[in-house]
């Protein structure tokens, strides 16, 4: 018994994080954070870290993969849309020409977005998006998409909870559509998950009452989006923040803006071998501004290719 | 040492709470999903019970508490508001005849909510907050507000979350005006309160960002919104619901129609010498059609008078 004590104390709580500035600067917070006698000691219910999702937790490329379930769906809800054939973005969908789909920007994705997660009810949604998860491949990996996170970032979600941190995430990505799987695959029940949202009604069907989603934008958490749902679901400012991309920058400037210990890091895509390799020339998951006053800053930088040693959970045994 | 685990066990959980059906109901639905070969056993992520708060967890007459607030605030703020001396609701209050300045019902109430909430970081209204409560006194009984929570509910609280039961607050008041005092008073901490809002937006004044209320409705947490906004915030069902007026309906359906055991229980004021009595025809805190669907469907109903031995903290002395 005494042996595995100092065992796992004495253990690596990062293995997969090559040595370097990025892993020290984390090990190092975490410590001084958690000293009783250190003059940063944070109680433990100030102990909250919030984590982008996509391009943080999990991959992100060719695009969001919340879209290719999207896409999927359409696919799926087709034969109940004839008008679909004419009507763009999904006429491109159906036709398999997703850069004409995506052509409209945000809006298209949003577009997309109303037409398959609205007019069910959440549990049927939930439902749907786990079923999906089951069996959906990335096209470029042939891996499920869960098995498409990070290993070093589950290590560091495990390494602050065991520290008595209360790990969120934080996502531009649906809240309905991450919920069902990031208590299993993260560890993050569906509480702890904020994200965006399209509006959703009670309504009673017969005796039996049930939440139906509408195709409407209730709330979208993106850049400056971040903080306000950080305010309004968590009530409390991260004390550490963690994200990849310019949409991830309101949320880094307002966790470090509080006082005492802070901690920003974005992960930067640096390896085009393993993962991918993007920054400030990228549409999705564009990383500026955020490079530029992380640099000035001295938030920690994640150089993917340099400080991991391996990118997902299956390349452990390896 | 063992002596005071056998004392702890045998001890009365609920001692503000008479013998009765009420609390023979809890104790039977907690013991049922607590006992692990039970076949209403529910694992300890699933057990989520959701609280009102005006009217359940304090009292709320002769008007909301957060009224008293913001007309206080109202009166501080008048010498920069000239036009209030001719403009409703505001010259009522500032002649101090509130049945004229709440004529105006819900509207009236949301205006004063949105002219003394708004426009000020989220920090700065916080200090309000909990300055305000610090020396404000209650008209009728000269209690500060925060000494007119129920004990038998903070008993309840306590007894839910020693059996690993995650308590939250559900409540039609504002979630801003909660945030600041739920954790010490109830043991609720800022992330489990869910409540209405204003909306809000992250700026930058300087190199310093904050979050700054605006003078729009964000959410309005009451009846059909308690159910929408516990899926958009905890994004599980509840397994238990606690309310006092029809208000609290559509969350005590919500919980009850999900699979397992189920609690939904009814605080009825009954008690109009220690508190207040009032119940179908009451503006504030109207539990009519509540009443009956409790009835019908063998919820769980507090007679106020009959089942809590006392009311507030201060009397457990006597
Ligand atoms: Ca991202
Ligand atoms: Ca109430």
């Amino acid at each position: 018994l005494f042996t595995g004590i100092v065992n796992a104390q004495s253990e690596d709580p990062l293995p997969s994080w090559n040595e370097g500035k990025a892993k020290q600067s984390i090990i190092k917070f975490v410590t001084a954070v958690t000293t009783p006698d250190s003059a940063d000691f944070v109680a433990i219910p100030e102990r909250i870290a919030t984590f982008d999702n996509d391009g943080t937790l999990w991959a992100e490329k060719p695009m969001y993969f919340q879209l290719f379930f999207a896409i999927d769906r359409i696919k799926q809800l087709a034969p109940q849309h004839p008008e679909w054939k004419e009507q763009e973005p999904y006429a491109s969908i159906l036709k398999g020409d997703m850069k004409a789909a995506l052509a409209g920007g945000e809006k298209a994705i949003l577009d997309l977005i109303m037409a398959t997660h609205a007019g069910m009810t959440t549990e049927e949604f939930s439902q749907q998006v786990t079923a999906w998860l089951a069996h959906a491949k990335h096209p470029k990996t042939q891996l499920k998409f869960t098995d498409m996170v990070y290993q070093p970032m589950l290590e560091l979600l495990a390494y602050l909870r065991a520290n008595d941190f209360k790990t969120y995430i934080v996502s531009g990505g649906g809240i309905a559509f991450m919920r069902p799987w990031t208590e299993q695959v993260y560890g993050i029940p569906p509480e702890q998950v904020v994200g965006s949202s399209i509006k959703t009604q009670f309504e009673m069907r017969g005796d039996t009452p049930v939440i139906v989603g509408l195709p409407e934008l209730n709330f979208l958490d993106d850049k400056e989006g971040k903080p306000v749902a950080i305010n309004q679901y968590i009530g409390r400012r991260p004390i550490a923040s963690f994200g990849n991309s310019d949409g991830d920058l309101q949320m880094l400037q307002w966790t470090t803006a509080g006082k005492g210990p802070r901690f920003a890091l974005y992960v930067h895509h640096t390896d085009a071998a393993r993962e991918w390799a993007y920054d400030r020339d990228s549409s999705v998951g564009r990383l500026d501004k955020g490079l530029d006053e992380a640099k000035q800053k001295g938030w920690t930088l994640v150089d993917m290719k340099q400080d991991w040693r391996v990118i997902y959970p299956s390349q452990m045994a390896q």
